[in-house]
């Protein structure tokens, strides 16, 4: 595994195997990498001839007062782990780099970056999509792999590329659980032992919400209801939301629809950690 | 000369060419080309393996109530002067094949968009980065050539690859002239007779500028008042901005620095018609 810092290096090794005809994949990351991570390098690994993943801390994405500065990191591992997943090119540009002093720029997807997490991180997307959109000319990828666990964050990468005519694939890989059925995140180590027990009514809240739909509930008001009952019954948790929304748009839902598929989705705040997590079900 | 229209088409084609390591130049216009787009081609030509040329009035950089819907065009003309520049593909799209019904992402270069014609213009720059972003990822191209004439546009076109890493290079070409003057520009058609005549003042008080920067006038606002006083004896003029400006930040000069370089630019209505122009002056 090659390990690149400097954004003009890896531009030139992408541009110079695109000539060769090399299909790239892209994995971008913020390190600190679980098994969440090395499912979506695996993903890409399948379908590309080089893997390139990416580990950068993106200030752009988090707000004054949220967790920039003691996001966990530790390269170390994260070259093992990036590497025994099947990456090529692990690329680690500082910030420095990333964003020069004069930085001005920005790449922006508009409505869907304000609804659901965009209502509690106004900011949060447009730093997603323009490290994303840096991301995308530097290492002139033919598909990006994305977890599923950032799903709001996924379907607007999916929106830009369409928007901006990138013409990159989008691949949307499955969120990784712990065997208790909390998603994997890197922020899973902020969680005292109490609110990590309690975490996990997260995932019963979704699996609830998944067999009401399947047994014909269609009222989203009824399915959030009774997420929100569980969720509230732990002490420390405290819900930013709780969603029913359309996979595309990421509206509200109101009523199911049959033949469709909604995003059930949630944040919930245990202490000062803010966890996400969601799923897609079919609609019968 | 080959002519596409579907972004699809011409994103396969240039795809293509860039496996096969081919360089290649390209020149967007908004069409009803002229000598001025002709010598921008012309570079792209000396530069590249294949030359693209667009041609698209891009409705995202007017404003309701500027000229989008009277804005001249002449499909079959500019194809000769495309293709006798020395055009490979001319990429002619139409505005649904580039702004689906959906569409809702956009590129900002921030605090250039908001100096000189940003100030009479509040969006356009939005439109204009927007647009060749989708434009550079359509094409692929290694350069791609504008006009002097548009200076604020390159400058914040140079910026926006600079800040998200196009890796493009960005080349300015020189403005080109009438006989008397008066720089080319599609809109020059929309000038009345009288009009065009008093037209040749804004050329005239740009060299007048340069000539007193050359005889040592280092106070802004003394070159450009003798400009606004030659300007305004013609009677249909009407003055947007005279602007002393640094070629890189576009904010204005008060005092010319000796061995800098400066930009000497304005707006002026003539009737309805706006006019731009604009001359580098190296400061000795």
């Amino acid at each position: 595994m090659n390990i690149l810092q400097s954004p003009r290096e890896i531009q030139q090794t992408a541009d110079a195997l695109r000539r060769e005809g090399k299909r790239i994949g892209l994995v971008p990351t913020m390190g600190y990498l679980h098994e969440g991570h090395a499912s979506l390098i695996r993903i890409a690994r399948a379908k590309s001839d080089i893997v390139i993943t990416t580990i950068f801390v993106n200030p752009m994405q988090f707000a004054p007062g949220e967790d920039f500065s003691r996001y966990p990191r530790d390269l170390e591992r994260d070259k093992k782990i990036a590497k025994s997943a099947g990456t090529d090119i692990l690329f680690t540009p500082t910030s420095d780099d990333i964003y020069p002093r004069d930085f001005n720029s920005q790449v922006y997807v508009d409505n869907l970056s304000t609804l659901l997490e965009g209502k509690f991180r106004p900011m949060h997307f447009r730093g997603v999509t323009t490290i994303v959109a840096k991301l995308f000319h530097l290492t002139k990828p033919s598909l990006a792999v994305f977890g599923q666990k950032d799903i709001q964050q996924a379907v607007i990468i999916r929106k830009m590329v369409k928007d901006l005519d990138f013409g990159i694939e989008i691949i949307i890989g499955p969120t990784v659980r712990e065997p208790d059925g909390l998603a994997m995140s890197s922020r899973n180590v902020y969680l005292t032992e109490s609110e990590r027990k309690q975490s996990t009514v997260l995932h019963r809240s979704l699996r609830q919400a998944e067999t009401d739909i399947h047994a014909g509930e269609r009222n989203a008001g009824t399915i959030t209801g009774k997420m929100i009952e569980m969720i509230s019954a732990q002490p420390s948790a405290r819900i930013d939301y709780v969603s029913v929304s359309d996979p595309v748009n990421l509206q509200d839902v109101a009523t199911l629809r049959s033949s469709s598929e909604v995003i059930v989705s949630l944040a919930v705040r245990f202490g000062s950690t803010r966890l996400i997590d969601n799923i897609i079900v079919p609609v019968p």
